[in-house]
C-alpha cells in the first residue's frame, strides 16, 4: 500500500426508479478497491408517477430509505457519500423539490443525473471492466435505458431513453403471457425511441451491456449451461441465444417464468420487455453478441474519483489492473511474486522455440505468477487449490471466461499434481491442455527457483538438444534450496511438458552441499 | 493482536527415522498461530543401522537435508529454530557424534529426545488439539511408537518402544502379502514390548492416536465414507473399523494396497504393521475407538513455547481457544463480533423455554457468532458461504465432526437462505435440522440487530404467547437500521423457527423515521 495513504470507505447511493441501493467500497485511491457492504430496498419510486410528479407515497418510501442509508453510513463510519438519483426524479415535475427535501431533512445531497450523465457513468463503469476500445454500451434500467458510443476507450456520446424494463412493462403489457400484439407494440416503441438517439446510428462490432435485465439473462444462460465459473466477468451472450431466451420467456406465463433457474423471481414480470430492448439494439447495431459488464452506474461514480488523477478516468489496461487489484486486495508478497514473474518470463521467452506461444500466453502466465500464492490467505495447506477458488469466485475483469479458467488452472498447478482441465473443460479449446501443461511447468519451475523466497537465483539460461534440456541457474551463491526444490517439485513436470530429460546446474559452485538428480 | 508483540516465524525441524520435516509456524506467543510453510524429505536415517550405528550413507543424506533446512530457514528469515532427532539417532552408537557433526558443520543444535520426551511432546501436541481429560495417547512413528498416560490433561508417564511401522515391517515381513505367521510374530513382538511399558497397564476409556499410520487409516476410512469435511480434526475410528481395515490390508498385495483411496502409495508397504500396533493397544487398553490427533511431536515442541507462560503448557479449554485462534488468524472484527455474540446469547437464554437447548447448543451458537463473518476475507459477496468453506477446510480442534458441521452450517445461514443440512447430512442427528433452524434464526437475529456494526442495540427482551413473539430492542436512540434489517433479513426465519408471528419494537421512540412490518 502506498505509504502516505490510508484506506477510505466510500458509499455510493443510487436511488433508481425501482430499487435503491447502497454499496460501501473500501479503497486506497489509485491503488485498490473492494466491495465491503451492500444493502438494497425496493422503493418503487416511479410507481404512481403522474404529470404532477412523484407520488406522495413514493416520496415517503424514498425518504424513509434514504434516511436509513444515511444512518447506516454514519453508524458504520463511512468517509464519503456519493448519492445520485436518475430517471424517476429527473423526469418528475417535483424532482427538484424532492431533492431539496432530502437535503433539508436528511442532510444528504442527492445529485440528479441527466440522461447523458447517466449514460456516461454507466459507460465509465463498463470501460473499467471490459477492454473494449470502440463500440457501444447499453445500460437497461427500470425506468430508462442508456445507449452510449465509445471511441478509443472514451465516452463519445450517449443519452437515456424511456425504455426501462419496468416502464415498458407497465405501459404495454396487460396479458400474461404477453400477446403478440403487445410484443409488437413494445418493439415499435423501442424503434421510435432509438431513432432519437445519435449514439444508435453508428454500426458497432462490439457491444457491452449492463443492468439487472442483462445480468439475469446471463445468469439464466449460465445456469442452463452449468457454467463452471462463479462470476459473470467476461460473459458473452450471442444474438442466437438471446433470440431463444426471448422465445422461451414470452411464451411462458409469469408463474412458470418465476421458476427459471438463474432468473430472480422478482424480475420475472419485467424481463421480457428488457430483453426486447437488448434484441432491438443488437439488431440496429448489427451486433452478433454482447459482453456483460457487472460494473454499472454505481461503479462508474466510484471510479471517477478512484481515477481522478488520470487524464481520463478509465484505466488503459484493465486486464493488467484487475490482476494487480486482486493481488493487492489479498495482500500479495510483492518481492517474492515479482521474482517469480521475472523468472517465469525468462523461461517462457527462452523456451519459445519449443512451445511456440506468444503474447497471449505470456500474459496468462504472468497473471498466474502474480496470483499463485493468494490462497495462503485461506491456509497454507492446499493453498494452490484455494488460489484457484479465489479466482473462479472473483473473476478477473477484462479476461474472457476461457482465460480466467486457464489462469485459475495455472495457479492450481503451480505446485503438486498433473495438470488437468478439471471442471473447466467446456470453456477450453482442444489445444489448451498442452498450453496448460507447458505453462504450468514454466510457472512451477519459476516457483521452485524462488523456493527460499529471497531471490537467490538471479536468472536462468535454458538450452537443449533433442533429448535433453539444460537449465543453468545464475546465482551469487550455490542455490541449494532452489536446486533441491526444483529437482523434487518441478523437474518431472518439465520433462513431461517439453519431452526431454532435464539437467539442472548452477553457475555458483557447490561448497558444503551438493544437490544431485533424484 | 497484543500491542507489544509482533509475529514471529518459528521453524520446527524433526529428523525422524524415515522422514525429515521442517514446518514454519507464524505466531504471536499466547495469541495465535498458523502453519506458514512446510517441506519434507525422505531421508531413511535408520536404513542400514547396525551395532556400529547409523550408516555413512544415511549420515550423508541427513547432513545434506539438515544443511538444506538450515539454509531454507536463513533464506526465508525464520526467527527461531527448534530441531530434534528421535529414535534412530537416540539408539545409534554414533548418535552423539552425529549431533556434534551437525552442530560443527551446519551450526544447527539438534536435540536428541529421550523416549520419554518423545512421548511427552506428542502428548502435548495431542492435548492441545483434543479435549481429553484422562486417557492414553498413542503415537505410531516409523522407528518407534510412544504410549503415554494422561491424567487431568497432563502427561503422567509414557515412553517409546521399538514398535515403529517401518522397524516392524523390516524385521518381520518378508512376504507380499504378509503371511499369517508373520502377522502373529508382529503381534507377539508388540505384546512383549507393551509389557515393558508402565503406561500400558492402566485400562483406558479414552484413546487418542497420532502419526502417519493413524492419519492414513483415517483418510482411508474418510475416503470410503465420502466424509464431507476436509479435515481430520475430531475424526474417530472404531475398533470394528480398524479390524476391518486390517483384514482388508493384510490380504492385499502391495500393488493393490497402493491403489486404496486415501492411503499414500509410499506408505502402503508399512501400513499393516502400524495398524497392528494400534489394534493391539486398543485391545490391551479396552478402548472401543480412538480419536485422531493431527497434532503430534512437532506441534508439541512448538506449543511448549507458545504456552510457556501457563503453569502447564496445555490449554484448559481447547474448543474455546481453537475458535479464538481461527478468528484471530483471519482478522475478525472484534467489536462487532463480540456484540453479535452477546445479543445471540441473550436471545438464546430468553428463548430457552421454547427451544429447550442447553450448554452444548449455546457453545455452538457462540462459536458460529465468533466466526460468522470470516468469509469476508475472501469476498463480501457470498461471504456466508466462504465462512462455511473456511471452517470445513480448517476444522476446529476440539469439536466433533458433527459439531464442526453444525458450526459451518450456522455461519452459512447467518444470512440468506432456508437452513438445510447440505452435504453434511451423514454427520448430523435426526433432530439437528430443528437445532440448525432455531440456532440459525437466533444468530441471524443477532446479526441484524447489529447491522450498523456499532452496538446501537444495547440489548433485547423477548416474550411471547401462543401466537406471537415480541422482540423489544433496548437502545439509546431509535435503531432504524437494525429494525429495518431485522424485518427484512431475520423475521421470516424466526417466525418459521419458533412457530409464531414476530412483533419487533424498540424502547427508544421513533423520531424522523419509522420502520414498519413488511
Amino acid at each position: 500500500m502506498p505509504a502516505n495513504q490510508s484506506p477510505q470507505r466510500i458509499a455510493i447511493i443510487d436511488m433508481g426508479s425501482n430499487t435503491a441501493r447502497l454499496v460501501v467500497i473500501n479503497t486506497v485511491y489509485g491503488y485498490s478497491f473492494r466491495l465491503e457492504d451492500e444493502i438494497r430496498e425496493v422503493v418503487r419510486l416511479r410507481q404512481g408517477i403522474s404529470p404532477a410528479g412523484l407520488s406522495e407515497d413514493a416520496i415517503a418510501r424514498a425518504l424513509f430509505t434514504l434516511r436509513l442509508f444515511k444512518r447506516f453510513c454514519s453508524a458504520s463510519r463511512v468517509d464519503k457519500i456519493i448519492a445520485t438519483a436518475t430517471s424517476a426524479v429527473r423526469e418528475a415535475k417535483n424532482g427538484a423539490a424532492f431533492v431539496d427535501e432530502v437535503e433539508n431533512t436528511i442532510g444528504l445531497s442527492l445529485r440528479i443525473l441527466s440522461g447523458k450523465e447517466e449514460a456516461f457513468y454507466g459507460t465509465l463503469g463498463a470501460l473499467n471492466e471490459v477492454p473494449m476500445v470502440n463500440g457501444h454500451v447499453l445500460d437497461i434500467g427500470g425506468g430508462s435505458a442508456q445507449l452510449s458510443l465509445v471511441e478509443n476507450r472514451q465516452f463519445k456520446n450517449g443519452d437515456a431513453v424511456p425504455l426501462g424494463s419496468l416502464a415498458l412493462t407497465e405501459k404495454f403489457i396487460k396479458h400474461d403471457p404477453p400477446t403478440a400484439k403487445e410484443i409488437s407494440a413494445i418493439r415499435a416503441e423501442i424503434d421510435a425511441r432509438l431513432d432519437t438517439l445519435p449514439s444508435a446510428t453508428a454500426k458497432s462490432t462490439e457491444l457491452v451491456a449492463l443492468g439487472g435485465t442483462v445480468r439475469n439473462l446471463a445468469k439464466m444462460d449460465a445456469a442452463a449451461k452449468n457454467y463452471p465459473l462463479n462470476t459473470l466477468h467476461g460473459y458473452t451472450i450471442s444474438r442466437k441465444t438471446l433470440d431463444e431466451q426471448i422465445e422461451l420467456l414470452r411464451a411462458l406465463p409469469l408463474n412458470k417464468r418465476r421458476k427459471i433457474r438463474g432468473l430472480k423471481a422478482d424480475r420475472a414480470d419485467i424481463i421480457v420487455a428488457g430483453a426486447l430492448v437488448a434484441q432491438s439494439v443488437m439488431e440496429r447495431l448489427g451486433a452478433d453478441s454482447f459482453t456483460v459488464s457487472v460494473n454499472g452506474l454505481r461503479e462508474g461514480l466510484f471510479l471517477e474519483g478512484f481515477w481522478d488523477h488520470l487524464a481520463y478516468p478509465v484505466i488503459a489496461d484493465i486486464r493488467r489492473f484487475s490482476v494487480l487489484n486482486m493481488a493487492r486486495v489479498y495482500h500479495y508478497q510483492k518481492n517474492h511474486v515479482n521474482h517469480v514473474r521475472y523468472l517465469a518470463g525468462r523461461a517462457f521467452e527462452q523456451l519459445a522455440p519449443l512451445h511456440g506461444y506468444g503474447d497471449a500466453e505470456r500474459e496468462l502466465l504472468d497473471a498466474a505468477a502474480m496470483l499463485h500464492d493468494l490462497g495462503t490467505i485461506i491456509s497454507y495447506n492446499d493453498h494452490h487449490r484455494h488460489s484457484q477458488t479465489l479466482i473462479t469466485n472473483s473473476g478477473l475483469p477484462g479476461f474472457t471466461p476461457r482465460e480466467i479458467a486457464l489462469i485459475a488452472l495455472l495457479v492450481r498447478y503451480h505446485r503438486k499434481g498433473q495438470p488437468s482441465p478439471l471442471e473447466f473443460e467446456s470453456l477450453l479449446r482442444e489445444d489448451d491442455l498442452d498450453r496448460l501443461l507447458r505453462l504450468s511447468a514454466i510457472l512451477r519451475l519459476a516457483e521452485y527457483l524462488e523456493r527460499g523466497r529471497n531471490a537467490t537465483v538471479d536468472d536462468i539460461t535454458i538450452r537443449w538438444n533433442d533429448s535433453t534440456l539444460y537449465l543453468t541457474l545464475i546465482a551469487d551463491e550455490y542455490p541449494a534450496v532452489e536446486l533441491w526444490g526444483t529437482e523434487r517439485g518441478a523437474v518431472s513436470l518439465i520433462e513431461t511438458a517439453f519431452g526431454r530429460s532435464v539437467v539442472l546446474e548452477s553457475t555458483a559452485a557447490p561448497t558444503d552441499i551438493v544437490v544431485e538428480k533424484l
